[in-house]
């Protein structure tokens, strides 16, 4: 896929805002000879809350910016919510392959998951799309959803070990075990189907029962993305990152980013350069 | 202002999501014989974490879709993150008399203040601008503002009632107490200068210290409206507001306007029409 005559080759990698820088967290240790180009559409976020339409529009907006002005030569929708609403539109709008975060996340529960059913949690519109149930189904998983819309806001105000974010995550996890229990589910996986959610995984991991494993997407899209974009996963811990090229750009508030996106990504995130998509 | 033959004036109000129609319900009391034109700019709320420029760029848009595509003979900004970073703009915009929150709410801080420091909860573009604290200071007060990010989500999510939000509310107060105390005010006062914050009166009452008075930008903004556009203000209880005219108009999830809108507005919202403003 690289001409070695011209560089290494670029990865786009899109979110909404900030999570995605996540699933770029977890793809530089594997990808680590890649230049790496990510946009949060911060003008434009949350996608969570709106509709297929206008979250297919927006994507499409930053798909193409990446490939067009970045010259990447792969994409990775490092968003749950656009993942599940507009995958289908950035392929048909890119001639370069692109990857989401849904089926590397209900692979991965196939992997992990004894008694074949899984919980999901995840953005409203993430939820409302039943593209995780869709995609588990696929992988002869039965999987139950639910949209825990406090939890983005609540990484972002930064109280990541909060008793009050601990409240809330008990709150939605024990709602999710009534349901399942409900519906005859007896589940042994836990999806974090947000890129935001990898930061709350230590209050997570305490508040599921004993015998959950919890799975987390932006490390299972990034371990697919090595797959398909490297011939092969480099082996963990092989970190050369300190090498590897890192462009962030933002369509809003490019000191906001700069200032939580280290958070995201575990260190600086550098320059960022705003972006005008015209929306 | 109306022409007897053209039947009623028709006020246009504008927010970045439902939060506005708290200041609509507080209108329609007092312009009982007005036609409202109420925008919800939902595909790019929320406004609070963008930028000046972009939130300058969504507002004045939306303006012009009240004017030009509705006829509005006067505008009030519903909304207290465009009040306090678009007015200016706005009013440039559009060729008819422009009302935001921000001052209301502070002249109403005024009349309540007896020490003449006041306290305001608000987002973080709110805050950031320190719109109210300029507002406040035109009127002889001094105001400390704290950004209350969670408040927002929790609204959202139905939690009006919640033990959760009733401890978000109080680490927030608390932490406005403390910084108050440091800064050698005297505060009897506290402003919501934020549309959802109505919502959350209760508890906020609830955990406000006995003698701070709790002022209302929305209902503020409405008495303010209700004199500009009316010469007068109807007397409070006169609600003909049966026979008012009220069109809904938004830029994203039509279905979760009518949920949720009727929550802020006190009523049901009515067919709600989506509009594309090209973002």
């Amino acid at each position: 896929m690289s001409d070695p005559e011209k560089g290494p080759p670029t990865i786009g990698v899109f979110d909404s805002g900030f999570g995605g820088l996540t699933v770029l967290q977890s793809l530089l240790p594997r990808l680590p000879r890649a230049r790496f180009a990510f946009i949060g559409d911060t003008a434009r976020l949350p996608y969570g809350s709106k509709s297929r339409r206008t979250i297919a529009r927006y994507a499409v907006e930053s798909a193409q910016f990446l490939v067009r002005e970045q010259g990447a030569e792969s994409l990775v929708i490092a968003c749950n919510t656009a993942s599940a609403l507009a995958l289908d539109a950035i392929q048909d709008a890119v001639p370069v392959p692109v990857l989401g975060v849904i089926e590397p996340g209900a692979t991965a529960a196939r992997a992990s998951s004894k008694t074949g059913d899984v919980l999901v949690i995840a953005t409203d519109a993430t939820v409302q799309s039943h593209a995780y149930a869709t995609a588990c189904k696929d992988q002869g998983l039965r999987a139950l959803e639910k949209a825990c819309p406090l939890l983005v806001p609540l990484v972002e105000e930064g109280w990541i070990n909060h008793p009050v974010t601990a409240e809330v995550i008990r709150i939605y996890l024990d709602e999710l075990a009534t349901d399942a229990n409900a519906a005859g589910l007896n589940p042994d996986t836990l999806v974090l189907g947000c890129t935001h959610y990898p930061l709350l995984r230590p209050l997570i991991e305490q508040a599921v029962p004993n015998g959950l494993k919890v799975i987390d997407s932006a490390e299972a899209a990034a371990e697919a993305a090595a797959r398909l974009f490297n011939g092969r996963a480099q082996p963990r811990g092989v970190d050369e990152a300190g090498s590897t090229e890192i462009h962030c750009f933002a369509t809003d508030s490019v000191e906001k980013f700069e200032r939580l996106g280290s958070r995201f990504l575990g260190r600086p995130v550098g320059k960022v350069e705003l972006v005008d998509l015209g929306g």
